[in-house]
């Protein structure tokens, strides 16, 4: 009998980072939670930061999760975007991993792919997607949406997710 | 009577993080502490992140520093590097600021021109400068004395610092 696994799936970002935690038993997916951590603009960089960890580890804490998946970032080609999604995206990987996690990562295209389809798919076509895949999921953003999108193709891979990881993480 | 301020300058990379220590008193730098936090790139990104993350804290709990100042990324034309400098830079602001610090962010250039009196110092001439301002320092790698470089440019910027905080931090 196939045991239960609680993933926390993250899609980060400075202004807004999106959280989902879902359960797979199986190829059965369970709605838990999710929701999204903002960080307060007026604040310099550093307190923002502080923000988002106080935040992540707050649902780390609460939702308990045995597994994480981080979105692996789109880089284009505006290099001060870039640093700044680098550096939220820092935080969405040391929280869970400081809390004992491992901690996958996924490119947007593969999570695409998997919860939709096609690896071209819009925000609104992955909204309706984790409906269809779990009814019961809510979500207040689009980046709530993305981050169970997320956990759910971490339920699909995580065989592999090995490779991955030590793929992303090589220097 | 000018009080005594304890400073951490950090020279974040996700290879090699430098840290340098040193006291300020009015126009008085007396050397510290320096050293080098590694990250072994035979472990996993989220992993490296969290090696970082305990050597900085680390180095804050021993060295017990009231303000902590942080290299602003010079941000080049590969976005992978940026993206990588962007993560290592997130723990590098994260940990002085969990720990109450306030933090500051000064660009490559404002840290030649302080220390070296040149935008356009190399690597060479910082390390010189170093010694020549606080001849017991010593250092073990070209990032620890960057690092000590970005707490002397705090020293003599830490007046107007709050605004370079505000700039750093705007969305």
């Amino acid at each position: 009998m196939a045991h239960t696994i609680r993933v926390l799936g993250i899609d980060p970002g400075l202004r807004r980072t999106g959280w989902g935690v879902i359960e797979v038993t199986g190829n059965r997916l369970v709605f838990i939670a999710s929701g999204t951590v903002t960080s307060d603009n007026k604040k310099n960089l550093a307190q923002r930061l502080v923000q988002l960890h106080n935040g992540l580890s707050s649902v780390v804490d609460a939702q308990n999760p045995m597994e994480a998946a981080v979105e692996l970032t789109f880089v284009n080609k505006d290099a001060g975007a870039t640093l700044k999604l680098g550096q939220a995206r820092g935080i969405a990987l040391l929280v869970p991993s400081l809390a004992g996690l491992s901690v996958a990562e996924y490119a947007p295209n593969l999570v695409k792919k998997t919860v939709v389809g096609t690896g071209h798919a819009d925000k609104e076509q992955i909204r309706v997607m984790v409906k269809i895949l779990m009814p019961r999921a809510t979500f207040d953003t689009d980046d709530a949406a993305d981050a169970l999108a997320i956990a759910i193709c971490h339920a699909h891979h995580r065989g592999t997710a090995t490779a991955r990881m030590a793929q992303a993480g090589a220097a």
